[in-house]
């Protein structure tokens, strides 16, 4: 038996497909939605990921500004660009790309992201009003866990949702939002005492830590669901999920692939975020 | 055998005479800390909190203004005085308490609190830089949770607690500390299936349902860690905790009374907060 291959490249496909549409009756009434991604790394992973965005956005007819400060930009650099940015009438959504240079903290920085602008959830305001159950961005990748769950038809309530990954991106806020479609959650991490044990007693398994092929079929209940965050490069210049698929897929009872699960679904959220954004601005 | 009393104040009474020394420093240094809270209700035993934070406040040299909106007071009357507050320079530490009137959400309304003086950690940005890692007041009785079981010497690192409750007061952000505390967490709900199975999985359970006794013996693993977050008003006046004491002391190895545990702490704290805020505010 082979577990079920929970797709997100449809959804990922339909939120364009609206996101489109919308872009487009905001361009015709005079207010082209126009998404800046700041960049201070040399980090060619995040390059090819920044480059898809703005391919991305593009194709639904979203302007997309690459602000690239260079791999050394000082702190105070990107700071003064997010408050230029968020600043800018003609811009409606921002997003701090990572990795940042040493020495700056996102959860930091992105307190220079105006919050109605913050289209992937990175300012501190609006993890809280995510949390405090305020209308606020989700982080996209926290946000497409359960969009792809969703999708799917995969039950949450009552059902107990191990996430392995604490996160400020994607952990933590995944939690809160599995949370709030009422999931009995544990949070799992690195000091998690016997991590197999946690994860083969719940019903879904979120794997959000960035270790390649961690997660393998003794981690996972029979017919478990399985969301795997994970997107780590790997030496071929592909990219690699949290888990095993070749071992889990035995075991499980739907798995999200990687590529062409969560990533999609991510990519997508921050147009649909992007949109949204323009659209109150109006 | 009964659980062991984990008393909640020797540690309050060592708080608040920590915080006794810093206010006298304080005030000697020409900034008397200064409290404010802002009620907006009619409920009684509101009234006799907020009269006890008042009596414990002076007793430590700190000054408490009761801004009494009164039982039906208008949304905007409550944020103004709020911003009022924040603005007035004397002023260090601010509380809104609840229960609000019929159409005010405290996580809304909380927003008018500047953050400096958010001292029950109420503001969406403080529960944000609180999830980011960043420096924030936490919610008083949250961090009382984390500061009782500290005190006790309960080891929290790779241990699995089980938080029942959700509010945006208590239970996420006492999730959040307890991660801090790298315990594996588990948050339970009104909607979690089996909840006796969850609960009695865990080293220690945290609960702050708000429902008198709903945890007895079988919620607990035997020698467990118990922590009471509940004061629920008995008709004789009194206090009940979400804990069945007589049940659990059986079962439990420690246990928080109530009255006497996690509320002294609370207290003790939000006085802790306060002399902060005015410390940094010099």
């Amino acid at each position: 038996m082979s577990a079920t291959v929970l797709s997100g490249r449809e959804l990922a496909a339909a939120i364009r497909t609206e996101t489109a549409a919308k872009a487009a009756g905001l361009a015709e009434a005079g207010t082209p939605p126009r998404l800046a991604v700041v960049v201070a790394t040399a980090d060619e992973s995040s390059a090819w990921y920044v480059r898809s965005i703005a391919k991305a956005a593009e194709k639904v007819g979203i302007t997309c500004d690459i602000v690239d400060l260079g791999g050394d930009a000082a702190t105070e650099t990107i700071r003064t660009a997010l408050v230029d940015l968020s600043a800018d009438d003609t811009i409606h959504g921002i997003i701090l790309q990572t990795p940042l240079p040493a020495g700056a903290a996102l959860e930091d920085l992105a307190s220079a992201i105006a919050f109605e602008k913050d289209v992937d959830g990175a300012n501190p305001l609006s993890l809280g009003r995510l949390v405090a159950g305020l209308p606020a961005f989700a982080p996209a990748t926290a946000e497409a866990v359960v969009a792809i769950l969703d999708h799917h038809k995969v039950e949450l309530t009552g059902r107990h949702v191990a996430v392995v990954g604490r996160s400020t991106v994607v952990g933590k806020p995944a939690a809160h939002l599995l949370l709030d479609k009422n999931a009995t959650v544990t949070v799992c991490h690195s000091r998690t005492a016997d991590l197999p044990a946690v994860t083969s007693s719940a019903d879904v398994v979120v794997a959000a830590v960035g270790r390649a092929g961690l997660i393998t079929a003794e981690y996972v209940r029979a017919g478990a669901i399985v969301v795997d965050v994970g997107t780590n490069p790997t030496d071929g210049g592909g990219l690699a999920g949290d888990v095993d698929a070749v071992s889990v897929t035995e075991q499980a009872g739907g798995l999200t692939p990687v590529p062409g699960g969560v990533g999609p679904v991510t990519t997508a959220l921050l147009l649909q975020h992007t949109v949204r954004a323009a659209a109150v601005d109006r």
